[in-house]
């Protein structure tokens, strides 16, 4: 099972993709964080993470996406755009019908650290131990993001919170998703005049 | 100057159409309320609502879309899925390079019926009597939906919170819109075999 985890965000996204099976040693395949910037009006920062998102399902094939599930905190405008970030993440997912994953940061930090209060330094040095890394992912949204899809991986299909398509969307969603590679093949290469 | 006013949510979504000028009166070119099933999971109800948006952008060719600011409320669940579906309007309207304004519940049903605390009849019967309709447009959401676009014309270009495409990004949007330009000519009509 191969996982892209992604911890959203308008300012850093955090994205990390894992090959594993429940009871055996999970396997980085890819992390990094994608930015956008602050002085960018949000319409264009969620285009930029669309593209992102496209990009990473593409290139990688995963067999699912795991995304933190978005709670309201302290900060309320920081928390709407954390939201769409992870709104516009589902909707790539589902245009590629690819199931999508909801987990909370405390099941996240739970099932990687043991605690569901762990600090974030805690779970940047779980992950590195577990995938057997060298450094700890920087900045904590990469190594958040690894957290996420571990725990997919150990969790697996007791999760019930799955989203899955339904005949009619699965529909909707081929269209899409078709439409989005029939341009691709069409479109000019990055730079070229448009 | 023609505005799609969205007022966002995920199980009701109001969309309306006006055409207007500062110093005139608006008409009303089309209002809809879209509908998700809230049996199906968020993922798939973004895709339905992406859709939605492709479509009125598509028809209705609007100059700005205006679309409610959401803020949190009292239902946090709630509040996370209408933000949500404001960010996938967003995402449709930067893509199509259209500009976006935000306008709060409060600006919009002041600028309708002058106080900012008016319950939704009284928005409802003032949009009814500017747009000089017989009937009241149903749900409540495609009358919301009016008034904001309604709040966009009389604000017109005073409002500093219109989202405007940088050149990299128009670039971006260009190419993103081009794509599904193409792709939907060569898909076949809805129903027709995948």
């Amino acid at each position: 099972m191969r996982v892209l985890g992604i911890d959203p965000g308008l300012t850093r996204c955090g994205f990390g993709v894992v090959d594993g099976a429940p009871g055996h040693s999970p396997q980085l395949v890819a992390v990094d964080v994608v930015r956008t910037d602050a002085g960018t009006e949000i319409a264009y920062r969620l285009l930029r993470l669309e593209h992102a998102f496209e990009d990473w399902i593409t290139e990688h094939r995963p067999d699912v996406v795991a995304v933190e599930r978005v709670f309201a905190q302290h900060n309320v405008q920081t928390v709407m755009g954390t939201a769409q970030a992870a709104g516009v993440a589902m909707l790539v997912a589902a245009r590629h019908q690819l199931p999508v994953a909801l987990h909370t940061p405390s099941e996240v930090k739970a099932a990687i650290t043991g605690s569901g209060r762990a600090d974030k330094a805690q779970v940047g040095q779980m992950v590195t131990r577990i995938l057997r890394l060298d450094v700890t992912p920087k900045p904590a949204d990469a190594a958040d993001a690894l957290a996420l899809a571990i725990c997919h991986v150990w969790r697996g299909s007791a999760s019930d919170r799955i989203t899955r398509a339904t005949a009619a969307s699965a529909e909707q969603a081929a269209r899409q998703r078709r439409a989005y590679a029939l341009a691709r093949q069409q479109l000019p290469a990055p730079g070229a005049p448009a």
